[in-house]
């Protein structure tokens, strides 16, 4: 058992919760709660931490123990719990009134141009959007309506800020998302390969449920005070606007994304061409 | 000027940051940053403090001044704002960079019986948000998509939050607002005057695209966690399902009563009958 804020293990975690360049380098990230453990991929499992509290709560040992079962029938082997005085979990949490189960996962990878090749749904591309629970939110409506991924450029909040990932509900193990370096190619690569890209402008002329998005194609969101940039909406094949009374120059970055990707759900769906 | 933080309206201020019971008993709220001064009702305006810094931000005394005039055209009557030492607006601020703009605003009060009397279209009504950001969202939107209300349980979190201020991003001015001590009261009353309510619900067997929302009608939103109250979800004319793919339990509250609010909006401006 761990009781001491000095053990090298507790200070690994807090430098991973704390610094997204630590996670980057080590190629791994950490959730928290008996739900994101329980959802969490086998595969990615590398390390779990339990605080004293939480080993004498039944009912969470035993949604704990069949997740840990499943993990080892699927990677065949046995990974181990640590277990963690209250007072220095309290300090490895990044939560004020943490459950007690924190887990160190490894990033996923998923490759772009496959993704690309195969799915040709509805995408989601954002432009460094800065607030973590906008990012979060994003990802869990894009798995509710069915997005194919998204991809984000690399000035985007860090995907594995606890926050973010607080607020994906679970939705970060599933839907797959790319971080890219140079959103141009990333256009461009899509206009090759027949995608209409929707950039979420207030210059846009026609309102987004004029368009038909049952075909492949994406949506542009930009950031939460400036909007896309002029260079990125440039490459876009058409702007869509938002309508909206009053006084309100613009929506939360992640409302605008996410009527964007319900309208392109509800489309799909009335259209016949659901997902399977 | 100001230079202590001992100084009674300093002490004063800090209390009205903190305290939602402090604001009630006096009525009043704060708001930070020249966007919401500017767009501030004149006649809710009582106290006006400005650091040092922002005195010297030519642009924004600019800002400043103009809307400081409007006040006093429309109000009659003189509001001086008080200057205070840098170090010492940074203990009366919510924000981490303060602006260098605080105001004290007089609490609107509306009515809800005339506002439902005269106010036919949509209405949204929110049963115990605990998320400061979630509801200022809400409110946003809502101005956006044109809702008549907003109408509040009192175990809905503060709407004078600061955090919930500022991501209303001016609504809070715009979007009449009730709390209420009752709401099956109120749902009683809205369906005595011909509302159709409808009740967000994991539980609806029809999607909320298939209703027609024209006419008179409300969206019922629950809790975060914890959904609708059963008792509460009983009194609903319909339950309405929002659909999702993959594994997703529920959408985000401020996501779900977006999407409900704007499909609202999208029939309303199909049928032609926009607001003005």
């Amino acid at each position: 058992m761990i009781t001491s804020q000095a053990n090298a293990k507790v200070k690994q975690i807090i430098r991973l919760q704390k610094k997204g360049r630590e996670r980057r380098r080590q190629d791994c990230f950490l959730v928290e709660g008996i739900r994101m453990f329980r959802e969490a991929p086998p595969e990615l499992v590398k390390e779990i931490y339990l605080s004293k509290s939480f080993r004498q709560n039944a009912e969470w040992m035993r949604e704990f123990k069949e997740h840990l079962w499943a993990i080892e029938a699927v990677t065949g082997k046995e990974v181990c719990a640590e277990l963690v005085e209250d007072w220095v979990f309290a300090q490895m949490s990044d939560t004020k009134t943490p459950q007690g189960i924190l887990c160190v996962l490894s990033m996923p990878h998923y490759d772009l141009e496959a993704r690309l090749a195969a799915a040709d749904g509805t995408w989601v591309i954002l432009e460094d959007l800065q607030d973590p629970g906008n990012l979060g939110t994003i990802l869990r409506t894009a798995e509710g309506a069915g997005i194919e991924g998204v991809i984000m450029t690399e000035n985007t909040v860090d995907i594995y800020n606890p926050k973010t990932i607080r607020s994906t509900m679970g939705s970060l193990y599933r839907v797959p998302f790319f971080v890219t370096e140079d959103i141009r190619k990333v256009l461009q690569k899509l206009k090759e390969q027949d995608f209409a890209v929707y950039a979420a402008h207030l210059d846009g002329k026609s309102c987004y449920d004029t368009f038909s998005y049952t075909g492949k194609c994406a949506f542009l969101i930009g950031n939460e005070g400036n909007g896309l940039k002029e260079s990125t909406a440039a490459l876009a094949t058409d702007y869509v606007k938002i309508p909206m009374e009053g006084s309100v120059e613009s929506l939360n970055a992640a409302i605008a994304a996410s009527l964007l990707m319900y309208e392109a759900y509800r489309q799909r769906r009335s259209s016949g061409c659901e997902r399977k």
